[in-house]
């Protein structure tokens, strides 16, 4: 295992100005580019990433904390976010990201102490028994993940563009 | 074909501060973790990005510009990097990124009329003819796929840690 708490948050607390330093200011053909129907644009994972600041991290930490395996988390709709169809720019979306993300680094600061809280168990209701541990651990990587989604839905932009260099491009490689 | 010069421009001169922002100051833990024998860590793909600034973009441009489609670009050696074995801080090599990309952009900007320019060829060693466009095209792509490679990489740092969320995990999935 290779979690420590200060390393996640070093993570953690450099995701939402990293994406604001890159797509601040980008045109509307880089941000609305998706990858087919039923895909993500850049705007709507940004979207998804403050809808798990709002509804997902934070609120199953307390969960475990104060009710422990005893209750399931309620399940977390990954698509929300998709029904707010929300018209504000990418701009004001990052701010509130980077705004909700720095309250939630101070919640969990607050909340866990590495040394008693990591190995709790709450349930997840697809999962079972899981560990706070665990669950600070997923935070991160989901951090990642959409990270990499979202340079890969603008790389996905440029596939034809490319020519014959597409072969060379593993973020072109079809899944 | 959605290329445009400043489009492409929006994203080359964002990738260096970008990365720099999120890298900066990041433990060893995160630096120099990689995915098994023979793969890169966060800190050589930063390396191979500069050697591409300096061997490979400008250079091949200024080769089709001077000299056409009569004489193929010399092969640019995707492993150089690793030769430096270079000591350098994370900072000090994203410091040179950010320096000669923007030399690099001003170049650039003063070589390519793409009113003039972007249909011209030149010969790939491996692929045959190519065009400016397709070369200024995989100049964005190829930083967007070292983005992906980046993040990707620490992910699988945590692959255990986050427990069985691994397969809600897109960039945990193996290809």
């Amino acid at each position: 295992m290779n979690f420590t708490m200060k390393e996640a948050i070093d993570v953690l607390e450099r995701t939402p100005q990293t994406l604001e330093y890159f797509l601040s200011g980008l045109s509307d053909g880089w941000l609305q580019c998706n990858e087919g129907e039923g895909t993500w644009n850049v705007s709507e994972v940004i979207d998804h990433l403050i809808e798990g600041e709002r509804n997902n991290w934070i609120p199953r930490l307390e969960m475990i904390l104060q009710e422990g395996e005893s209750k399931p988390f309620p399940p977390f709709d990954r698509y929300s976010h998709l029904n707010e169809n929300s018209k504000r720019s990418i701009e004001q979306k990052l701010l509130e990201f980077k705004t909700i993300r720095s309250e939630n680094i101070t919640k969990l600061q607050t909340m866990i102490i590495p040394e008693l809280h990591l190995e709790l168990m709450g349930t997840h209701p697809a999962f079972g028994v899981v560990k706070v541990r665990e669950l600070l651990s997923t935070w991160i990587v989901h951090d990642l993940t959409h990270i990499a989604q979202i340079v890969r839905v603008m790389a996905e932009r440029y596939r034809m563009d490319v020519g014959p260099w597409e072969e060379y491009l593993g973020i072109l490689k079809k899944e």
